[in-house]
């Protein structure tokens, strides 16, 4: 039995859309410090690691840990029906959830199956990255989009003094190279030299719930899964993406 | 023989979009007091009764009644291209519409052929509605758009002291309550409890072209069809639509 | 050997999205003077014919003229990715096209393969026309989206007083005159009567560019080509387009 309260129902809204961009079904812990999920995409490619401390809600009443299965897209298309203005209690009711919009003068219930999630994911890989890299999202965003003109993969190589971005197609080649100093780079920390090439079409929805200007945590070592994280107000969502690797 | 005339066509551009959005035919029957049209969706399971008064016209020549079948898709294309501060006249010249669009400088004539409209509506459902209520259409426009996100269909029940609105899918569940005293309903009359279940594609296609702010009064009664209209300036469009019953 | 500098790479992505409007790929003719390139559509009806001044670039250094054959999809994908305050560099480096994109503390470089290019066109069709008529973009892209509505082909017909267009379709007939004396002709000269009908979609495509505010010039001969052209800032694009003529 638990009830939450999260004054600002959009921002539940923009953490649960963080997590369907990549699973379509996930297991929820609620428990008392606070809510977390972590679950792989349908083709164990990625991962991703969701967590909201107890403080993000207004009201957090948890008895007792709790797991809650659910399917995400049903949750996300009620969620994407909030209101401006309105605030959302979630609580459970024999084996449903119960989404409770409350706005001035109407309140608006919906009632959600749990379902059964298999697939249960416990550990996040453990990588000791040799390359931290920290940017704003929009700019990382637009590398994305550019290196998807040309290919479906896209290569992240960080050497001591740049962080260079490239792709290759039958139409063409793009490199981008990001100076150190330069701008764009909030922080860049190469202990070695780190290079990889990745799925752009995961990393695309990895980075579309970033909020705007806010800044995207990269974790790269060679040939070994990317991480790449930021927060969503009190929440923090990260993502794991397995490399490319040509045979 | 007749010629009328607008002086502002967008605003006949949308009288018709109304109309266009239930039917795809209609007869237009053109008298001395005004402009009506009665038609039925080809399911049979709505109908549309649109009625403007020769006062929204600038020029109202009606020698005799005239009835005028038209393709209303073909009438709608034409009119979506009507540009700012364009006034229209609509004559009748051989078996054609001719539709004059006079702007500053530039003329535009489009001629539509007309048509023969087979199946023609007299009369309009007499229900006697136990429960009448009235609310702006954007938030009836939202209600319906949330229901149509797990079912293709949505129950209204009005009864002494609340409006519900409910739907049930595969995906869950949705029950929307509105107070009698809420901002919400401008009018509220309940003679006896009524409820009835309506597919939520016809009700999309009837309240998209109520204008912004503008109230919409529907006729309630249990399993009987709903009334649901509203005005568009100086012109009044009603629609009626069959209960979904299960069998 | 050629390196040429543009200091607002959106301008170079206009200029070249001219050109793809109507034409898969082309040959630029890099010459002292100037770039120009000449290209029919792949149905051979219409025929793209553009320059640029060297004085358009901020850097224009070309030893000796150079054919540079590229596809232009791939070319304007590149340049859609094109951000605010960018500046381009393009060079020939082996048998490729570089375009490095030059923006505050980054950098992103393209090469794009050289293609050969079978059909080069030499020849711009010689007509005398009878008509010239001058008239701001907007509203020809009106009259062109006016006539699709109702049918695939549009006529233009210039006579000593007025420009009209028509069109006829199944559905209906649409006619629009266009008085020497009105706003929306700027220039007018009518030697002699001309009349010709022309494919709306290809039409569409050549009106596309035309930036917002820009005068379009029309060449009209009786069944002879169409010339459309008009300026991007210091470049000039013109098309020919071969009337239709019924059987």
């Amino acid at each position: 039995m638990f009830e939450l309260k999260i004054d600002n129902a959009k921002y539940w809204r923009d953490c649960v859309e963080s997590i369907v961009n990549l699973v379509d079904e996930g297991l929820f812990n609620i428990a008392k410090e606070g809510i977390s999920l972590k679950a792989m995409d349908p083709s164990s490619i990625s991962m991703v690691s969701f967590a909201m401390p107890a403080k993000a809600f207004s009201k957090y009443d948890v008895e007792k840990s709790a797991g809650v299965g659910l399917n995400m897209e049903n949750l996300s298309k009620i969620l994407s029906r909030t209101r401006d203005g309105e605030s959302l209690v979630i609580r459970d009711v024999d084996n449903k959830i119960l989404l409770e919009f409350i706005g001035q003068g109407s309140r608006r219930r919906y009632k959600l199956q749990m379902i059964d999630v298999k697939k249960n994911v416990e550990k996040e890989p453990s990588v000791q990255f040799d390359a931290n890299v920290e940017m704003v999202g929009e700019p990382l965003k637009d590398m994305i989009k550019d290196a998807s003109l040309i290919s479906s993969y896209i290569s992240f190589k960080a050497s001591k003094d740049q962080f260079a971005v490239s792709a290759r197609g039958d139409s063409g080649e793009l490199e981008a190279l990001h100076e150190k100093e330069g701008s764009l780079l909030k922080k860049f920390e190469v202990e070695k030299n780190a290079d990889a090439t990745f799925n752009l079409e995961f990393l695309e929805n990895m980075v579309k719930s970033c909020p705007i200007g806010s800044v995207i945590n990269i974790g790269l070592k060679t040939n070994e899964p990317l991480k790449l994280s930021y927060g969503i107000g009190d929440a923090q969502i990260t993502y794991f993406l397995a490399p490319y690797m040509e045979e």
